[in-house]
């Protein structure tokens, strides 16, 4: 069976037991906190949802291990979950969608803690040949080497940024992928 | 009780049962296949785990409604789940992870049907005042208004794409938010 065939199976399993057609757009928010159990809905009567910035890692479920229901958060996943990748998502969730927080997760063992920006290009131009060394670098891969420091590098990067709206809630986080807890790094 | 403190309540409840935490960073593969339950485990039987280009919206669970696993899919998220914006991200995927599958996914009643760019740029600009104008001027919001078309595009937009791995099988789909089903609209 094909890996499109397999998709479709999979997805027929959860389409039979769907039960959330009616869910709105934005993000949820107050008016409807408390029809669900999840815990993080309580959070959220004081301000619409928050928006995570999470890796693309295939360890992590962001939402599950957030206790976050379908049609609470905006969930952005790039390579290291890096806020310099996010702004275009971010200006149109906050501004067209409504969302007031973000929340910002790093995790352990990633995989953009294991090479550097010049090493990749390296690599890219060495199997595509010179002809691939014009684009690749002109691309940074927004690659760190301390995880702390790089959530709270985010942050900040969201704190200042001008597109961002002024007095949103930024908090950064690390995911631990060898035991599934997370903790707050900023506040 | 604060959204940083909910979000570590509904992590402590995942935290409790978690049992997955020794998963390597790359995305699993045929050597693994078969020791879960996952139909789509047993697609990756001939090739490295796929890659999964998705919508941030609230109302998807990229992972979930197509029964992938920890530990099995990279997976992308930003708005609309535009391709132009996940390259960098694709690019370390490939190269150092070695995914070898590209899975595209938008869905119904998206955000990015509801704007275009210049309206976007104009409401900011209102909002913030004219020193805004030359960052946001710089954005394309990637929005998009005919559904199947937008996946289209972006498939090919990664088929000859010169740091996309040639030969790399692409897939598009459109997800239905009103019923949790898929359908497959690039082979």
């Amino acid at each position: 069976m094909s890996t499109p065939q397999e998709l479709i199976k999979g997805n027929e399993k959860y389409a039979a037991t769907f039960s959330k057609g009616d869910l709105p757009m934005p993000p949820s928010k107050k008016l409807i906190v408390g029809m669900f159990k999840s815990p993080f809905r309580h959070a959220l009567s004081a301000s619409w949802i928050a928006h995570l910035v999470t890796c693309m890692d295939a360890r992590l479920d962001p939402a599950a291990s957030l206790g976050i229901d379908l049609g609470e958060a905006h969930i952005i996943r790039n390579g290291g979950g890096r806020t310099e990748d996010a702004i275009r998502s971010i200006v149109i969730s906050q501004r067209l969608l409504g969302t007031r927080e973000i929340a910002v997760f790093h995790h352990t063992d990633c995989g953009m803690t294991t090479f550097t920006t010049q090493d990749l290009q390296t690599k890219i131009v060495d199997e595509d040949g010179p002809e691939a060394a014009s684009l690749v670098n002109e691309i940074d891969f927004l690659e760190f080497s301390k995880l702390e420091e790089s959530v709270k590098h985010d942050v900040k990067y969201l704190q200042s940024h001008p597109l961002v709206l002024k007095g949103t809630p930024i908090t950064g986080w690390i995911y631990h992928v060898e035991n599934g807890k997370v903790t707050q790094v900023v506040q």
